[in-house]
């Protein structure tokens, strides 16, 4: 379930380094995802908690929360571990040992810093907003002096880093393939419904394209 | 964001007492999702690792992978913490600052340990594969002796939980609400697509009616 096979994307890309080549994975994998699970430890013990993030170059920005409360608290340069995680399909095997998922994850180790600059934040916020809707920062009122000192954000290196995946079909045991069992995969995919006007929208605003088109594989 | 709000489902059954009401969501939220993420400590540093899982009753079990093995490494009695998140939707506001995500949650800490009897390790798999696809226990083949050694799984109580999840739409600001931008919810679900059988498929094997009719909303 280990090996880093090549999406389309990334296979014509492909360099000779597979440093570059891991890069393009993991970058990709982060961009598509909306939620990460941040792991610290506090009084020895370890905390894992979902929060919203962004990646911008080489650097994850994570959203605050409880989570970066608590980070605040433990000072600078503390250690975290990230996890984000796409699960792409359910896989019936024949026997119930093979069964598997498909899903595509990265998983970063590193010092988190917390910023404390507001343009640093301020960009943060922007990168945050973009991550969840494409497009969306140009048509939002910016943050405000108060805003930027309540929030709270998070820049972790993509230094030490790696992506996980597994996809195709399930692989049963050479005598299992007689059984009369149906065995396949099930795609699963983050998919949007309708999107519902807040009911205090003024009229004959309309739904932007960015959210009526919104499809997270084409980030 | 941290409200826990009573769904349709829970309203109904409410009974008096909030721990039990805790659980009604807890078990809800664990028994809808696929993924968990773990976090444990190795050589004082936080680890996260995405793996299946399974609930039955207070316990959580959770599926041997890499994570098991250094998690066995570390011996019994680990200090773990496990994170389940489901995302229902983006919640998008007329300023950067307020938006946010729909989601529900639940974080679980304490001690895991690894089931060691064949017959516990047997009866595990058949929840892992319960909760992959309900109803496919009954068709497949199950776990013979080399599997079950095979097998790395670790038991968590739900003993300390806890249960979070945001609904609703956006909340503004009382002066941004006069602001001409779009605002609203964009409901996201994890969704099928249409089965994708094995190709060494054998000839008249239909696809079993709990993947053709799969709905982790119906769980």
């Amino acid at each position: 379930m280990s090996q880093i096979t090549p999406t389309e994307r990334t296979r014509v890309r492909r360099l000779p380094k597979r440093a570059v080549y891991d890069r393009e994975v993991l970058y990709r994998i982060l961009d598509e995802a909306l939620v990460c699970h941040i792991g610290f430890v506090a009084d020895g013990k370890p905390v894992v908690i979902p929060t919203g993030y962004a990646r911008h170059g080489d650097n994850l920005y994570i959203h605050g929360s409880t989570a970066s409360r608590m980070l605040r608290e433990l000072g600078t340069g503390v250690d975290v571990s990230v996890a984000v995680t796409l699960l792409d399909g359910l896989v019936l095997a024949r026997s119930a040992f093979h069964h598997s998922m498909n899903y595509r994850s990265v998983v970063v180790f590193g010092k988190a810093t917390v910023l404390s600059e507001p343009a640093e934040k301020r960009e943060a916020l922007r990168l945050f907003t973009e991550h969840i809707a494409p497009g969306r920062w140009q048509d939002v009122r910016p943050p405000n002096e108060n805003e930027l000192k309540a929030t709270a954000v998070l820049r972790l290196p993509l230094a030490e880093a790696s992506a996980k995946m597994r996809t195709g079909g399930p692989l049963d045991d050479d005598d299992d393939y007689a059984l009369p069992v149906w065995a396949g995969v099930l795609p699963m995919r983050l998919t949007p419904a309708s999107p519902i006007s807040d009911e205090r929208l003024g009229q004959g605003i309309a739904i932007p394209k960015y959210v009526n088109d919104y499809d997270r594989t084409k980030i």
